[in-house]
Order: C-alpha cells, then sequence, then structure tokens
C-alpha cells in the first residue's frame, strides 16, 4: 500500500470501512476528527487525546494565520511539533472563517481580503496562499481553497459560487508541492442543488484530488436536507478515494451520512459542548447544569468506559459547571470526545459485521 | 508509630524533615499543600497531582460550604471520594475567606454572620459550626476557627482579636469528634507581637491539638517582618507536633520558613500565577505573554523534568497564553505545581544531609 493511498476493506451499501494512509500514520474510516481549531483541542492534552484513539486532528489555517501566524509554526517545527501531537492533521482552507469571522471581507476572483478579528490587520487569501501557508504549517492533509456557499441560496448564486470554487481549486492544485508528504483534498459545492453537485464533482475530478470534500453542508440547513443531497452527492466521487463531510455534526448526522458513503468527519460539537455543560449520552445530551443532577451519584453514563464516567459523579461535575472550574471543560470534553470516537469505532464494527444499516435506521 | 502522629527524622538547626501519618496516608514535611479552593486544584486531574508527588491538598470550608455546601458533599461520598483525591485533604476554617470574600460580615464573640459573595445567601460561621462542616466534608485535618488579625494593627486590637481566637480554639476543639479519624490543628494569632504569639501559643498548647499553624502572617507584611515573626514564633510549640505557615508563599517564603521550623504550607500562587501565564523558573517567574518568548523553541526550563517542559516550547505556551487556550492554564499550572513540589523534596533531601542552611542563605 502506498504512502497517501486509501482503501476500502468493508461495504455495507454505501457504506464502508477504508484505511487512509498518511504520512503520519494510518487513519480507519469512517472517522471523527476532533477539531484543535488554534492547535490545541480545547482543553484536552494530546496524550489524552491518543489514549482515547483519536487517530487525526484538524486545525483552522484562518486562526493560526492571523495568530500566531504560519511562519512562527513553521520557525517552531511545524504543527505536530508545534502541538506536540504525532498523528496526521488536516487543516481546512482558511475560507469558511474568513467568511463567518473575519471583518470588512472583500471576494474577488483573486481571493479574500478581509481584516483579523483578533487585531485587526489586513490579509489577502488566496487559493495560492491558502495552500502555500498550510504547506508552512507542515499540514498533513490540506484542504483546497474554496467558498462556502450560504444557505439558502438561489440557484444563480449557488451555480457563480460553485464555478468559482472549481476554478480556485484548479489554482489551490497547481500550487500545492506536497513538499511534506502531504495530501490535497478538493471541496464540492454546489448548494442543495444535485446538477450543480455534479458538475462540481466533474471539476474536482478532472483535476484529480487525494481526497474529496463535500462543503456547503452543515450550513443551517436541516438534517432531512443534508441528507437528501448526501444521497447524490457522494456517488459522484470515485470509490478509491476518501470522503469528508465538512463540520459535520451530531451523532445522527455522523450515522446518516455513513450510510450514505461518508468517510470523515470533523466537528466541534463535543468540544463546545463540553465546555458548556453538556454531555453526551445514549439518547442525547444532559445539561450537568441543571438543578437535578446536583445530588446525583451516578456517572454521565453507567455504560461509558471513560476516564470521567470512571472516576466522577454527576454532582460533582455540575458543582464543577456551576463554580466555572476549568476541570469541568477538561472532564466533560474528555467525555464528549470519548463518546465521538466510540461511536465511530462502534460504527465500523457494525459495518464490518453487515449490521450497520440497521442500527443506522433506528437512528435517523 | 500511631494514626495521627507525628515523627521528626532530622533536624538541621530549626529546620526538620519530619512524617505526618493521616487517616489517609503518610506525609512527608516539610510539605507544600497544592490549594483545591472548590474541591479542585484548579487546571489539574488528581492523577496528575498525585503522578508529580502532591502528598496533600488544601480545600476552602467557606467556598464549600456556600457551594454545593457541605451535606451535597458529604451525601457524595465526603470530599476524598467527591473530587477523586485518595489522599489526605486539610480544610481551613471558612475563617480567612470570610472576612476576605462574604458580604456583610458581622463579627460578634459567638461568630460570623455574613452573606454569600456568590448568592447573597446568610450563613453564620461559628467555632462549632467551622468543625461540624468540616466533619461533614471528611477533612482529614480540620482547622479551628479563629480571626485572622490584619496588619497593620495596633497591640490592643491585635491582643483582643488573639484572645477571641484563642476562645474559639477552645470552643472549636470542644466541639471536635474526630469521627473520620480526623485531626484537629490549632491556629496561632497575635499580630507581629512576640509577647502576644508566646501567650497564644500557651492557650492552644494548653487546650491541645494534632498540630498548630501560625497564622495572621502573609497578609501583606514584607518577607523581612514574617521571618522575625517566624524567628520566635513556632519555638512556643512542642516539638512532635506539626507546625503549619498558612497561606506562604513565594518560594523565598517557603525557604526561609522551613529554616525557622515550619512543616507545612499551602498557597495559591503556583496555581494562580499559571493561569496568569507566569512560570515558575530558578530564579523568580518568567511571563509567557512577552514578546520575547514568541519564538523561543526552548521549554520553560531545561533542567525542568516535568511534562510541560518535556514536551512544549515557550512559543507554543505563548501563543497559548496570548489565545486565551485552557491548555495554557493546564501547562503552566502543572509546571508551577511540579515546581513547588520539586523545591520541597529538594528542601528535604538537603535537611537531610544537613545542607540546607548552607542552601536557604544563598536564597533568603
Amino acid at each position: 500500500m502506498d504512502l497517501n493511498d486509501f482503501s476500502v476493506s468493508h461495504v455495507e451499501g454505501k457504506s464502508r470501512v477504508g484505511l487512509l494512509k498518511t504520512s503520519r500514520g494510518c487513519v480507519e474510516t469512517p472517522v471523527f476528527m476532533p477539531v484543535g481549531t488554534a492547535a490545541t483541542v480545547k482543553a484536552m492534552l494530546p496524550e489524552t487525546l491518543e489514549a482515547i484513539g483519536a487517530q487525526i486532528l484538524l486545525c483552522n489555517t484562518y486562526h493560526l494565520m492571523i495568530r500566531p501566524g504560519e511562519k512562527v509554526v513553521n520557525h517552531l517545527g511545524g504543527l505536530n511539533t508545534f502541538m506536540n501531537w504525532s498523528g496526521p492533521i488536516l487543516t481546512d482552507s482558511g475560507g469558511f472563517q474568513v467568511m463567518s469571522l473575519a471583518k470588512l471581507r472583500q471576494l474577488d476572483e483573486n481571493g479574500v481580503t478581509f481584516r483579523s478579528h483578533v487585531d485587526g490587520k489586513k490579509f489577502l487569501l488566496t487559493p495560492e496562499a491558502s495552500i502555500m501557508i498550510q504547506e508552512t504549517l507542515k499540514s498533513t492533509i490540506i484542504m483546497a481553497f474554496d467558498e462556502c456557499t450560504p444557505f439558502p441560496v438561489e440557484k444563480k448564486i449557488a451555480e457563480k459560487s460553485m464555478k468559482l470554487s472549481s476554478r480556485w481549486a484548479e489554482r489551490s492544485k497547481s500550487s500545492f508541492k506536497g513538499s511534506n508528504g502531504s495530501m490535497l483534498f478538493g471541496i464540492q459545492q454546489g448548494g442543495m442543488f444535485q446538477d450543480l453537485r455534479e458538475e462540481s464533482a466533474c471539476y474536482l475530478n478532472d483535476i484529480g484530488f487525494d481526497g474529496y470534500a463535500i462543503g456547503g453542508l452543515a450550513v443551517g440547513e436541516p438534517q432531512q436536507k443534508m441528507f437528501q443531497v448526501l444521497d447524490y452527492s457522494s456517488d459522484f466521487f470515485p470509490k478509491h478515494k476518501p470522503r469528508y463531510l465538512m463540520g459535520v455534526g451530531k451523532p445522527s448526522d455522523i450515522v446518516g451520512a455513513v450510510l450514505r458513503g461518508i468517510d470523515m468527519f470533523d466537528c466541534v460539537i463535543p468540544t463546545r459542548s463540553g465546555r458548556n455543560g453538556q454531555a453526551f449520552v445514549e439518547n442525547g445530551t444532559i445539561n450537568l447544569k441543571n438543578a437535578q443532577y446536583q445530588l446525583d451519584k451516578n456517572p454521565i453514563d453507567e455504560a461509558c468506559g471513560c476516564y470521567c464516567c470512571s472516576n466522577y459523579s454527576r454532582g460533582y461535575l455540575s458543582h464543577l459547571v456551576r463554580s466555572n472550574e476549568i476541570l469541568a471543560s477538561l472532564l466533560l470534553t474528555l467525555h464528549n470526545v470519548y463518546f465521538y470516537i466510540s461511536l465511530m469505532k462502534k460504527i465500523r464494527e457494525l459495518i464490518k459485521r453487515g449490521e450497520f444499516t440497521a442500527f443506522a435506521k433506528k437512528i435517523c
């Protein structure tokens, strides 16, 4: 098996178990990538992530280019050394955060000019700049620079945006050097329109990427709508390449997306909700701030094998959350990320046994 | 050796190495107790504390009685089970925090009436209440209820305050049950006045305690002044009982106090300064916020064996501090507590070798 290769070992319907070989080690898919925005998965040590089975992390190019700057990260050894994580790291292109976080954005054919939300400093992000920044960060998987089409949007605008992203995908590929043994993924756009999704995929397939992401989803549309798009959009990509659904999602979103052929996911939900006092349990979440947990001697989840559930009561966690203690963020983030990673393990096992479809239909 | 016994194994001048046997295990002194105010040492897991050699923690009665309440802690198994720490825990009496944090305080012979700084709820803290609360928390070492005499203060006021604390010490002893195998420590007051310190110690010795604390220091007086008081105040206590200097201090304060016969310390400095971006190094502290560390590939301290120094550069830590990342608090707190615990280990080794006095004289 070559470096940067992807092989599918088990298939059940559209769902599959695969192995992605990166320059930083192998990733078994379907996989959830914990989000380490500013080169840290908030409130977690990298050793804890490794211990609970995290295989690959995501970092945000936008945040890192404005602070501390990609050249600083490079000077300090690149992302892996910088943040003490030896496994693969996927970086996004920065495009999505520019549109959601930056100030005074101006978009044209060349790229996006914006001011940092941290200190107002002016930046220009183009496909060439995004790829260079990600290579300077020494990312393992680099994302093409795209425009994330908003929702809802008229078809004409979705088409114009998708075609711009296609031209940017070509420019991204042209400027990609792969000098660190890194991979390059393209990003499909096209809003909620099947023909545009197909057209976008054709462009990307012609250019040729190591993997294909589905962008422009998880932007506020209902789950049903997202599943409708996924029903066709992943079919347009070659079977022997990994498919990544960006920014997704809740556990039921992930299960439904795996059912539709997706291999990779990232989302801030487990980490962010942990910092907000929410903990994932089998049928949803519980909020430890609620009065009912103050005297509760039970762990978050009796059946959970994580460090938090093995050692702490809901009553103690409730106290920590109410007291705004940092330990609340540590323990709840750990539990939630463990929950997500365990879900992915379970999904892989079910696909291997041919029992995933039945499981998924009970959930979504 | 009996439970709750203290034995001195090595003496150098007034400095000594001892072993305090508690119902929750042995503590080698001189010892530093990390502060876990609300039943958590902020930003640290108990397993990390254990791994770096913490032997005993301090929790604050004032914080715990107002949130979540001592009965809640008791219902959830007592402090050890509640916070997942199996070693000894010392609780203060609540008196100090009532005077520094609570609202609308009214002090009389009986005790202190106050309103919680969290929700305004009214409480009455008396010697009897303080002891009962600490026993309900299932503390290992319980402190007598005292009034911390402020600084500077006229001798008449210091005397009046010390005599009140003496009467409260007697009431504390009378109401102490020791039902969890716990110990009771008395607290010396008397301001900066030698005769009052002696008188206070006489009262306490007559009552009889398992250990003796020196209170009313580290209240804003210069180090020189504190050392002057320590020069005589610990001599008034029996040699076969542990001596605890409350709320102290900087590394040089601790070294100077061990030189004057102190066995136990607690202070928020290592944890609080860690959360503020400060890291302890051999000759003081460095602030990771400073621009000079942004490109620094070195760890905080080349010679330090802690997890933070083994894995992270000053440049990365600087980035985390500037980005207000929780991981900054985790790593800097860990380093600082490790620094304090290592200092205590070194002090014990130096006393055993008879080299501590020479070491201390270089520092303070």
